[in-house]
């Protein structure tokens, strides 16, 4: 395809040692070539494909030195975007590099929106959909268990499942057609039956397959929500640092801008913990007081995890009991702290409350139970099978939609052709299925959904 | 030299497109080897210098694929650090990043310290001292004019001044020792004594150039630590908003981490103003009031540039002839707002507290006003030659002191030899003189300067 040229500043805002500038589109090395310096007049359009040159970015406007850069020259279709790329390589100050793209803007780049580049890639066929999407997945990730699950999808695991299934469906269709085209042959229906059926189980069962490591690959991506509960003193301080002091914490969200708020995360043995802020847990002290057992039912319903702080050396009060009953229906661990102080607490009472809920014993103060409460943590969302690095983990809320619309469609179709409904009716299903599949990866997609996904990129990608 | 290995990531931190991995030293290829996997066996020692390659950096642990990147090889001397250099470009999310820096820190090179690449293109001989400090200036430049100045300094302009005057100094004292070698030559002892007035002299007033462009440059490098003052409702918060708003806000300077206090800068006609925070003006609102006019006057002389705003349909009050009173050695500009209201204050009044400050009016309900002032303040710093592209400003404080003992001691020369010193003595203050010049691009600099210096860096630069 042929799309006009375009730059935006690839690195992170901010200061650094190195910031790039980069363009693609068929003008991208002659604009380079307006604008770019060099000793012994070396002219970018005349160097081999993937060569990098030092010089300088010269201001039109008054003929100086603009900066010193360094100059990647990269051809099509060999590319990220199949197209001409030009990286601009300048010193990483928010003056320097928005000079350099000013440069650049003035001699006829556009600048780019943002994931334009990673569009391109896809536009121009180089990567599906899904590959595309696990880019800014790879970007965002939080821990090396999230990556890895987003170096697979980038590199083309889910596409590859993906389309071998749309084949299976396709290999299907085509029996049915034949049954359809010449019913005069008997043997020839009831083979088209059989593989239909077989064929549908099989594509069933792999649908199920992935939509199993769905929750495990939310999680990975964005991380646990984790609220920490209890009376006043119980400890919920201690826990949040012990976690933080424990676990290397990742900060960053960077922000557009850098007002934002910034989200703070742990590393729970390859689980990205989410905590809220210490606000929140002042706030969440007196929930259950404050706004009442169903109020605060709701507002805790929003987190993935609930960590209940109960005070071994205290007996257990009307509110510990009332948090209980909170909680009843939401995934959370039991933290009976102060293990260090003489017992006072009935636990046989907290078993019987936490029904089937893990419940652990914990004396922060002699930093004892840490580490059983990290292994429960990773165990209540990876049973067993954390992230085995060749695992293809569904982790995108777009791609389970779809998978459970072609699980549904496909059962239809094995339903339908269990009970001899006629065959033109399950070829719907079928061919729902294959479209629905097809989604995932980007094609029979529609632009609106196309430009929607692409606008949530950071800019420069 | 022989250094060892050195990597570290030399983007910003925070989320991007891009973000690399920088290494230098005689391992940086042989490393990049160990971890570098690209179609066809690509041996990455063996490719030519100045080239780009895309393949994936493996994890040598587990074998698989760790991330994808593009690596490019340039090999030394011409590179920054004038070693052979390997830059990883990879993902710019902070798990990608870290997980490529980790590979190869683990593979055997050593996380570099703050600066050590351009302290290594120092003690390498690329470029000097002084050139090295402006690599930071222009990372850390609010401005385009103070871009200009770095960038200037980073190409050698004020080295090459400061080599020019060394060897005037040197031819000198070559004369001088001619003289103290031949002292039976009466014409040479006379020459030498008027090349020596004549080559000080011209030193001299090379020196108080460069001194007089000290405080622009200054101002271009570090900003103006701006404060408005005046009583209660008299637009200090319109004048803020009306800086910000018509002039696009230089937020950042972004941190180590990403929880410090974020300076807020506005660029006034390339003047970078480092406006205070509004927390800062409401404490200044009831300055006087509070904490006395010695107390005040103390606070407000950290401050380059006062703004002291009136009230045009107020009388003048107490307070404001306090607050003249405070501001009175300091740089000022008075502001006479809300002209759009009918007059009560006595401008007579106000011409005489404010002696040889200069006076504006404004409505900023009107929007009017804001052009002068602006051109004042402008004018305060900058009068008249605002920072022409090709001047060499002097901007930083150890290169100001340098240079006010180097015209110190080139006075004493001259002295000494209007006043028929012994030539003996001489001698020693033009050396001195040669020597503090030196300090600035580096020469004759010990080692514990040279090592504070380069830690104030960025991290992989």
């Amino acid at each position: 395809m042929d799309f006009d040229t375009i730059a935006a500043i690839s690195t992170p805002s901010g200061e650094g040692a190195i910031a790039i500038v980069r363009l693609s589109g068929d003008a991208a090395i002659e604009i380079a070539d307006k604008v770019f310096r060099a000793p012994g007049n070396k002219i970018l359009s005349t160097v081999p494909t993937h060569t990098i040159h030092y010089g300088h970015l010269i201001d039109p406007s008054t003929g100086h030195n603009a900066e010193e850069v360094m100059v990647s020259i990269m051809k099509g279709p060999k590319t990220f975007t199949r197209e001409d790329v030009v990286e601009i390589n300048c010193h990483g100050g928010m003056t320097a590099v928005n000079r350099v793209l000013q440069i650049v803007l003035n001699e006829g780049a556009r600048l780019a929106e943002p994931g334009e580049f990673t569009k391109r890639a896809f536009l121009n066929g180089r990567i599906d959909l899904s590959q595309a999407e696990a880019v800014m997945d790879l970007i965002r990730a939080k821990t090396d268990k999230a990556m890895n699950v987003a170096l697979n999808q980038v590199e083309g695991r889910l596409s590859k499942l993906i389309q071998t299934l749309r084949q299976e469906i396709l290999e299907t269709l085509a029996h049915v057609e034949v049954n359809i085209d010449y019913p005069e042959y008997d043997d020839v229906e009831e083979m088209a039956h059989d593989v239909l059926l077989e064929k549908s189980r099989f594509v069933q069962i792999e649908i199920e397959k992935l939509l199993k490591t769905a929750e495990q690959g939310k999680v990975l991506r964005e991380g646990l929500s984790t609220v920490i509960i209890g009376r006043p003193n119980v400890g919920k301080s201690s826990l949040l640092n012990a976690l933080v002091q424990e676990n290397k914490a990742i900060v960053t969200d960077i922000p557009g801008t850098t007002r934002d708020i910034i989200e703070e995360y742990v590393n729970v043995r390859g689980v990205p913990l989410k905590l809220v802020d210490t606000a929140g847990i002042r706030e969440t002290e007196d929930i259950v007081e404050q706004i009442g057992v169903e109020r605060s039912r709701q507002v805790l319903a929003k987190a993935d995890l609930i960590l209940f702080m109960l005070n071994y050396s205290d007996e257990l009060t009307a509110e510990d009991e009332a948090l209980f009953e909170v909680i009843n229906t939401m995934n959370a661990i039991v933290i009976v702290n102060k293990t260090d102080l003489p017992p006072k607490l009935n636990m046989n009472r907290v078993k019987e409350l936490a029904e089937h809920k893990k419940i652990l014993t914990t004396s922060l103060l002699a930093e004892q139970g840490i580490d059983a409460l990290e292994e429960a943590i990773a165990a209540l969302f990876f049973s067993g099978t954390v992230g085995a690095q060749d695992m293809t983990y569904v982790s995108n809320s777009r791609h389970i939609a779809l998978l459970k619309q072609a699980h549904s469609s496909i059962t239809d179709a094995i339903n339908g052709a269990e009970s001899d409904v006629p065959i033109d009716i399950i070829q719907i299903d079928l061919t729902r299925t294959w479209e629905l599949l097809g989604e995932i990866i980007g094609e029979s997609v529609q632009d609106g959904l196309i430009n929607q996904l692409f606008s949530q990129f950071c800019l420069g990608k």
